[in-house]
């Protein structure tokens, strides 16, 4: 299994600044890995809120279970995620070390069980034994400082070969207001949504209820239109944490999500989600290069998306970009898989600038060389326009390598 | 790109015995193939009926529109077939193509061109010039001869790494009756239904609308159970013709696709395209090892299919398999994932005979070593026990290698 980071991986990382209201720590639990961190503690203050997304898989994780229940009240305290286990498909077992952990957080940071939250990534159906770690809860809560998210994003990491992370401040209503993300997930990356955790904190004052609005519609152009190799896991959690405290600097508190002041918020939540997520698609378990698909023309955005989703999945167009081969055939076939309406004649298909495909059969002007040139690139876009409707969607992929089967074949030993 | 013949190929072959009423040669016509036959022609004696399965893309090829078209009348004179290009997505150019063919091959059988039926499998979107065989059809038709099924199986191929042919001799109203079937396809091979060109042939004495029946009511479980890499071809062909000719003998002449002679010919019929279905899986690009999926105890013999269609297509799954690793935390998201009706806490799996895990969490008798030792096999079988009802399917695939990425990463050029 190769430890080299991605060739995708970004040039520089941003400076990560505070958010005021968020301490956080890492350890070294011993839960798998060695001589890395695998422990993450964020404590927020009282009155921060909360919303979440999660997998849609039907055997969700114990931890999943436990974020659904609590994210009902809105209120969070204390996030603990560890890595190299992912407590899934752990039964009783895995709802006892839930219970522990969340229980231990609580005890730590003086607050109920249900403001705690808790994510786990790694192998399935291995047992959790929670009792390795609660006990640094105390310690490490009461060591947690303000600052540290790269580490936090390091904790985090099982495949991944670089930590995730992506910050933005705004107005909000005047004054600035800081966004800060980490995310991990390098395979078992599908909509919707991924073996991806990512958690978010601001220090703006935004109610539960339209943070969860926000986040729940932000996903769909950002996290949920990454795959990797259309694997969902049982694991996938957006958290998203606002303290509030900005409020003291000024900044209005936000009850309505329609509020007109939301607009910057918005866009620069948007923007953060969707760095991180094609982060995750850049460290795609053994990519070596990014794939863009769009698709319109479709009946509608969300034939598009499926459509979008055919083409970034197929095994065939990956491993063709893979391999720098400008194979737009099996584009081809993967609109027709699809199942949605399309028409064989109407298609185009597009790699960069070079149209390869027009109405139905190769375009008389499609030049191999300048192709076969562009496909050298480690961005690759391709388009499809069905020709029937104005549906659009884009969605991002990673290649199919080698490394990939080299990385999974032997995970788990 | 590997030439190496595929470890799971069949250890013998059958003598592929005559069909009475069918005769058939093959050619080098050079098409894309160097040094190999490229090109089959079967022709069928007067009275010959036919019967057909084709692809569900929304894109299809020349090939396949033409077949379905010509099928409406169910009388076939000539197969010809060529590999090396699909003819698909070749827009108007391509259904020029299909028409000179037909007239020629038409001509040189003395029939009409809607007695004639075409496939094409190879690179798609490149337009194929029927101008370089169409002249070669008379001499390969007035060459033709009984016999030669394995040559024909042969002249189909294109990254198959072996011929497929399969062979049964049942009693049809106390005579016995021959079933001759061959079958190409090794990847881009998914239900509904593969880059499969399949081809059988009978002397049975069966009208084309009973044919049809038999035929369609045969693939779910056969041909349509089986998927190398999700990716459904824009060609996909099944064909079977029966010319009639064992009514001479005394067959019974079936008119009705209840009758009750049919019995032992309907279970030759499934298991020859089970057979042929299975040599596809068994030559899967880059397979080193075949994977059966079964799922028991789902909603519905429908909801058992998709779930065992998500194991079987999950990259996780086929990599791990790969790498004889028994991660049947893959399993677990694999049910997840497909969105099926499911209860995590009442699945349980198996891997051979070794139960891993049960009512949602690791089998407490699971034997690590035992079950390694299992993965070594090249047959692996999956069992996936749902716990909510009687719905049961069982579909194949092989796993995923390097050899897979390697031999589509360089396919086209």
């Amino acid at each position: 299994m190769s430890t080299a980071v991605s060739p995708l991986a970004p040039k520089k990382y941003p400076k990560m600044p505070a958010i005021e209201g968020v301490r956080m720590a890492t350890a070294e639990a011993g839960i798998k890995y060695r001589d890395r961190t695998d422990l993450l503690a964020m404590v927020f203050d009282p009155g921060t809120s909360v919303a979440g997304v999660f997998t849609r898989s039907k055997c969700p994780s114990a931890p999943v279970d436990f974020c659904r229940q609590n994210l009902t009240a809105g209120k969070a305290r204390v996030l603990i995620v560890n890595s190299g286990n992912a407590n899934a498909f752990t039964g009783k077992k895995g709802r006892d070390s839930t219970a522990m952990t969340a229980e231990a957080a609580a005890k730590a940071a003086g607050c109920a069980a249900g403001d705690v939250f808790l994510a786990s990534t790694g192998v399935i159906g291995e047992p959790l034994d929670a009792g390795k770690f609660s006990h640094l809860l105390k310690g490490l809560l009461a060591g947690a400082e303000p600052g540290g998210w790269t580490e936090a994003a390091k904790a985090i990491m099982t495949t991944d070969t670089y930590p995730k992370v992506a910050t933005a401040t705004v107005s909000l209503g005047g004054t600035d207001v800081t966004i800060n993300g980490i995310a991990k997930g390098a395979g078992m990356i599908a909509p919707d949504m991924a073996t991806m955790l990512s958690f978010v904190a601001t220090d703006a004052p935004i109610a539960g209820p339209v943070l969860q609005d926000l986040l729940s519609r932000a996903v769909g152009k950002t996290f949920n239109a990454v795959t990797v190799d259309s694997d969902t896991s049982t694991s996938d959690t957006l958290l998203l944490f606002a303290t509030g405290a900005a409020s003291k600097r000024g900044a209005p508190r936000i009850e309505d999500a329609k509020d007109p002041q939301l607009g910057a918020f918005r866009r620069a939540l948007g923007k953060i989600l969707k760095q991180l997520a094609l982060q995750v698609v850049r460290d795609g378990e053994g990519a070596r290069k990014q794939i863009e698909v769009t698709v319109t023309g479709a009946k509608s955005a969300r034939s598009a998306k499926r459509i979008a989703l055919s083409i970034a999945n197929s095994p065939l167009v990956k491993t063709a970009v893979a391999g720098e081969d400008a194979n737009w055939g099996r584009v081809v076939m993967a609109v027709g898989k699809a199942g949605e309406p399309a028409d064989r004649d109407r298609l185009s298909i597009w790699f960069g600038d070079n149209r390869l495909a027009h109405e139905g059969e190769r375009d008389p002007a499609y030049s191999e060389e300048k192709t076969s040139a562009y496909m050298k690139r480690d961005e690759i876009r391709i388009v499809a326009d069905i020709g029937i409707g104005r549906g659009k969607a884009t969605v991002w992929t990673c290649d199919l390598t080698k490394e990939y089967v080299a990385i999974n074949g032997d995970y788990r030993s």
